[in-house]
């Protein structure tokens, strides 16, 4: 440590005379995404004493991204902003304040708002999160948002012990994909609700199975087998939900008693439907869940640091593999923005030219 | 107490060679209420050291002893059982171990399976709770269901400080009366629900707000007007449900950030309808309350000892006044039973010939 401050103290700063300039995805009203996010250059200053100048390795286009500039998102950027709130940096600098982070270090963002569609930026110490960079790149810029929803879900609601059980809908996901992988890992058994009428029905199941999963089945299987299901395994203690809609009658009232339902997403986008006896008498409880809110809140910053070694660690032993991706060049970011807000094809990743 | 032990001891026990021949209402199958439930009469033994005779003042009959009988309640007395769960016995007799419980006293019945519909019974002294007998008989009848489940739903879910706000449904309710008069006395603003096209909806409304409500709204009303509403007072910490339903999505949705909505009942016969984005951007939650299940929980003995206290001193003060009722002589109890079951009519409470 010592060292290191010498040498950020008496080194010469090289890159004091050259102007820097990044291209980023930027939009300056809220709409359309396609239609309001341009590509648009910005000269860096220098940085701050307590600033990191850093080049993006790889940054995804999530679903959130989209709502975020469509205006539908709680997070609302000032803008203009550059849209983008997951992926992996490579610090290229560092102001004289900061000792704990090297050039060559990799870094994740902590605020949802930061914007990671961009070939380069500054930003305070304090909004850079330091993990290993003996994960692929990948792995990296996907770490922060999915695994740590499916971690955070398993973790803080009821306390699972190996054997117990957890149901989820949407288990195709990427959050489900990574409840099913981490659920192995710990021991407890899942069963899984895909969607009716899925054309990759099989193939789905297949690979749901291969991740880990212990039952995988339609909705509307569930619906018919759930009573012969449970004589055979426990009630579940706890059932995530990104679905919504009237299924969750059936998911809520498999519950052991005291169970808890964790509400993560709204895919049908109609409202929940839950039984009223289930909340009386067996006394279930209902729970969101929002990775976004759950980091801001500080008291969470040393447990934030824990999760991300464990899913690192668990990431390089290969036990969490990442939901299926396609990398997309940075100055294709349009049809991969349109595909996207369509919903349609795998999850989309940035890979920036000097990196791909 | 040493003047009480020594007397209960040396005195001659004058019921030693008296039979007592109790009457009670007794099923000795599940089924429809009025066919299944006869009145029978029980030889009394003597009783044991640890036991209570005692005589019934006053017994209510609530829809709970209904779905008691008719075997869809999640209480299940061995049968053949004794109706009736809730009401205000006098001491008559005391075994040699009792020393806390005089003849004389008050008391009501602890465990819900009790049976209160018979005119003398015997149960060991920890089945009963003694009470003020400065209470009129109707309000020590009916002091241990209704005004405990409004109480604990007050105290235990979020942290209520003066100038909050709680919203109900079926605030016409025996609970939600006295919700209304317990926010009262807390400074707890109360917004209260009841159903469309009540035909005394001008009465109920003008009642509701002598006990105490600050807005009293029909559920379409409550739609249309709860965007302005929340404009004028703080959106609600606490909401309350007794009739599930489509109705949920507004009193569910108009939630303070973290508030909860407990559900104690379900009237519509409907599930609750709770939108999505409330559960995860506003971090929402779901309980259930159930009073039977909390006393139950031996953990709560010296809590439910406390509140029964409070809501006693509130009663005499005349801060909380029962639901409107109608008093019925024991042997009229078929007829109370039908209008109970059929659901009309005001709270039926059974009084007994020596107390009438």
């Amino acid at each position: 440590m010592h060292v290191k401050l010498l040498n950020s103290f008496v080194r010469p700063n090289i890159n004091l005379f050259r102007t820097i300039v990044a291209q980023q995805l930027e939009y300056k009203e809220h709409g359309d995404p396609p239609s309001v996010v341009r590509l648009t250059n910005q000269t860096l200053q220098p940085i701050r004493a307590d600033e990191v100048r850093y080049k993006v390795m790889a940054a995804t286009i999530n679903p959130a991204d989209i709502n975020t500039i469509q205006g539908i998102y709680p997070i609302k950027p000032p803008l203009p902003a550059v849209g983008g709130m997951e992926g992996v940096l490579r610090v290229e600098e560092v102001g004289s304040n900061v000792w704990d982070l090297a050039v060559g270090d990799w870094a994740i963002p902590s605020p949802a708002g930061f914007g990671t569609w961009r070939t380069d930026g500054i930003a305070p110490r304090t909004d850079l999160i330091k993990i290993s960079n003996r994960l692929s790149i990948v792995q990296a810029a996907t770490l922060a948002v999915n695994p740590s929803t499916a971690y955070r879900m398993l973790k803080d609601f009821v306390d699972l012990m190996p054997g117990d059980v957890v149901v989820q809908n949407g288990a195709n996901s990427a959050v489900g994909q990574l409840v099913i992988q981490l659920c192995r890992h710990f021991n407890i058994s899942t069963v899984n609700l895909i969607r009716d009428g899925k054309a990759d029905e099989k193939e789905t199941k297949d690979y749901l199975g291969e991740l880990g999963a212990d039952v995988v089945l339609t909705e509307t299987e569930f619906k018919r087998k759930v009573r012969s299901l449970f004589e055979k395994m426990p009630s579940p203690k706890l059932a995530l939900n990104c679905v919504s809609g009237r299924g969750i009658i059936y998911m809520a009232g498999c519950l052991a008693p005291k169970g808890k339902l964790v509400t993560y997403g709204g895919m049908s986008k109609q409202p929940l439907h839950v039984p009223t006896g289930a909340f009386i008498f067996k006394e279930i409880q209902l729970h969101g869940f929002w990775m976004t809110s759950w980091n801001r809140d500080a008291a969470n910053a040393v447990k934030r640091r824990k999760m991300l070694d464990v899913l690192t660690q668990l990431s390089l032993e290969g036990k969490l593999l990442p939901v299926k991706y396609q990398l997309v060049p940075f100055k294709e970011y349009q049809q991969a923005i349109e595909a996207t807000a369509a919903g349609h094809g795998r999850k989309k990743i940035l890979v920036f030219e000097w990196c791909g």
